[in-house]
């Protein structure tokens, strides 16, 4: 698998590096970024994947995430994909609508047409991005874990509950928790997988819970000015899953923060602490 | 004077604001970003004003810039202002030309047609912006400090020789030093100041300190993989100067770092500690 070097820059004592592929899932090319800390010749080190939210690309993270200096104190690889499929033959444009199609790709395998053929990130996530990682940096992949902001909290989570012995850690910042029930989830997982509400529940955090699926914990933030708090989030239905469940949930309200970068950078190293600890245990 | 709030967002603990008025210097809009840590109630501030590179606006360093952790952590205010007037009818299209015009004020006081009627960013820098701060936020006049990037630099370094009782300390990260003697600096300060050369000793470091201006000490941080330091940066220049004058400078080579933000935000921390140990002295 080849993969092309589209930027390099030294950063906090590690290497900032952006990527691009030609993705077997998705049919494109796919643009990745992975930031490498200080280490030893022959170190492997452990991998966090961060997943992002609507609109973004690997870009919004990179530049605004905050992300490096942590990384290199705790060692850290830290690696950011894209939402979705790109290209000028890929359906869904963003022109349309911000929350389906590009940009919004929900970390799902389409089914339905006309997405179904490069719309395909929860493969890209935790199948062929990871190997790709693993192939090419010097990366531990008996310790991965995954975090996420929004739409990619959402990823985060239902990719960690489904591959509980897979990731050692699982975090999130003001995730959609259950999209079959808010606007955001009800458009893309319709839109996706078509009206069978079943096969919804395997992309639905607390469904997953509901059906019995489990991780050993979640650090959750979110801050209590998101706009999107009451309508699209809805934290207190992962609290209410999570402790049905007996699931082990750190929810953080987080007086006066919004949506946005300022609120995720402020507490990136947090949750970067909180998965090291896990990934070095 | 009237202050409009464009955005703001909790960070850090602090407030990230961006905010605009109508700069009685540049006769148009000016659009400024300032941070503001948490403080008690009648606390009053230190304040860094940072002065940002060609084609910037302030939003490269409120993005991406990473000083907000340390700001908090060090109870300063930081200031970042545009690095040109901008409009419609501002000269200096940056389509024809990134190192003039629009995003490439050269913190000058221009006195060339068509440019002297609004391009005044030494006027707005010293004065007008730093009254406008002084009146709207919790900022102690008598604590002011001054760093930049590249020709934020020169911008901080020229304003700290200037007025050496005002700031009470300066730094850079890759600064022009020498623009008299540096294709972005005779472009510039030729196009700004016209050809009389005895006008651009004013606005270059080297001549500057050569005709007898002082500051106490300097903090200066460049990349040794930088693509403009043997050109347009030359802190040998700078070295020689110093020395030469008995000014005190810290001149740091960091090993494999370019040009960009990805070093900026890596040194921020160590640049702010610096400002904070002389502002609070």
């Amino acid at each position: 698998m080849t993969v092309q070097t589209v930027s390099l820059n030294k950063s906090h004592g590690g290497m900032q590096g952006v990527y691009r592929h030609a993705s077997r899932e998705t049919r494109t090319d796919m643009t990745f970024s992975v930031f490498v800390p200080p280490h030893g010749e022959n170190a492997r080190l452990p991998v966090v994947f961060y997943l992002s939210g609507l609109t973004c690309t690997h870009a919004n993270v990179t530049e605004k995430g905050e992300f490096r200096s942590a990384c290199s104190e705790l060692g850290l690889i830290f690696v950011a994909p894209d939402t979705s499929p790109r290209g000028a033959d890929v359906p869904g444009d963003p022109n349309n609508s911000y929350d389906f199609g590009l940009g919004a790709g929900f970390y799902v395998d389409a089914t339905q047409a006309p997405f179904a053929k490069t719309y395909r990130m929860w493969s890209y996530v935790t199948d062929e991005l990871p190997k790709l990682v693993a192939e090419n940096f010097p990366a531990d992949p008996a310790r991965q874990s995954v975090l996420g902001h929004s739409m990619g909290g959402h990823g985060a989570l239902t990719v960690a509950l489904r591959n509980p012995a897979r990731y050692r850690a699982a975090s999130a910042f003001a995730p959609i928790v259950a999209p079959s029930q808010v606007p955001w989830g009800i458009k893309a997982l319709g839109g996706y997988l078509g009206d069978d509400k079943q096969a919804w529940r395997k992309h639905d955090t607390v469904a997953l819970i509901e059906d019995g699926a489990r991780f050993s914990e979640f650090l959750v933030d979110y801050g209590d000015a998101d706009q999107f708090l009451g309508e699209q989030l809805r934290p207190e239905l992962l609290k209410a899953a999570c402790e049905n469940a007996k699931i082990a949930l750190t929810l953080r309200r987080q007086a006066g923060y919004d949506h946005s970068y300022y609120f995720i950078s402020t507490f990136m190293s947090d949750h970067l602490r909180w998965h090291a600890a896990r990934l070095k245990a």
